[in-house]
């Protein structure tokens, strides 16, 4: 699509602007400004009319945009409209509250597999979907076309689990291991909670206001 | 701390360099230019000397920072010694995954009490703590200072729950309630799963390269 100059710094507003305004959608408001936009967001109305300018501007026509257009092209940008299947690889505590509360279709995503070690957790069903065996990843991943995997498995199996799916075209991760995974023309979207906890004590201990 | 000038986007790279610092310290490595940090980490050199230079710069002497000293000068920034009293709100999936695996301590806190509603999980142990009911959350308050809480119960429950908690001197919540909350002279740090995951669909759609 071209947008190879964007940055992750702007990229990673976008979801933010999404759900912003599919609340406003959801509250049938039709048009905003940016300067609306940006009170709401906590940002300035010209950094939201640079990060638009990355993808084109989004005609904004005086009076404001039009947010369900608006909604919808940055929905698009996202590549939410091209759903793909993923795995979610580990189904404890964490797995389960992925597998069971994110509304991944929403999201871009379709959850196609659950994959476990446990006895007692292969066979039972997690947001409608039976847990498998971790050595039946490869059956179905030969039978159906899963592009995204979502690592909770322990730290110590993670790695052995990349290289697995890696080889079976798999080339993109949603990264709970809490390490930092890199993999030649694969994603890797690494999540580290204690990153957000530490933010939040810093906040909380020099009294910080922004 | 006299701190107020430094921005938010410089702040949550600090957990990014402490985890760094601590993997090279686990390592034996006792110096690093910041050469070195820049490309393990993927920021430029000159990016990571700007972030330093706002708490003061922190000595480099040619050959680079002595590794102990600043992880330690990063983590008295972030606060990590002056640890917090916390409470989790909510045990079910999430809360039970947050309970059972985050290192709080590491992070600057101590969970010293986890509330639900729910007759199951109530008087059950999660990481070494029993699950009290919601209706004791001030009997706890009272007795313990605690100054930051959890939010991982329904949406629908949540904002009840930050006004109780509030009204008895917590001023900071790590919210995993999906919802944006903003209270005067209270800290929220609101993370939101579903936005990292629509930032992996952008990557792995738009074939995006940093």
């Amino acid at each position: 699509m071209g947008k190879n100059a964007v940055s992750m710094a702007v990229v990673r507003r976008l979801p933010r602007y999404y759900r912003y305004l599919g609340e406003l959608l959801n509250n049938d408001v039709a048009r905003v400004s940016s300067k609306d936009l940006s009170e709401k967001m906590g940002l300035t109305a010209s950094q939201i009319r640079q990060d638009f300018n990355c993808f084109g501007g989004f005609g904004q026509q005086g009076y404001g945009y039009n947010v369900e257009l608006l909604h919808n092209e940055i929905g698009n940008i996202l590549g939410l409209n091209e759903v793909k299947n993923c795995i979610l690889v580990g189904a404890g505590n964490l797995g389960r509250a992925l597998g069971n509360h994110i509304n991944f279709k929403r999201r871009g995503f379709k959850l196609v597999g659950i994959f476990d070690v446990s006895e007692n957790i292969v066979g039972k069903s997690i947001g409608g979907i039976v847990v498998q065996h971790v050595d039946e990843m490869e059956h179905l991943l030969q039978d159906v076309k899963v592009e995204m995997a979502i690592l909770t498995a322990p730290k110590e199996e993670t790695i052995d689990i990349v290289d697995r799916l890696i080889a079976c075209g798999v080339h993109g991760f949603w990264n709970f291991s809490n390490m930092d995974i890199q993999r030649e023309g694969v994603y890797f979207e690494n999540v580290h909670l204690g990153d957000s906890l530490m933010t939040l004590c810093y906040s909380m201990s020099n009294d910080h206001h922004d």
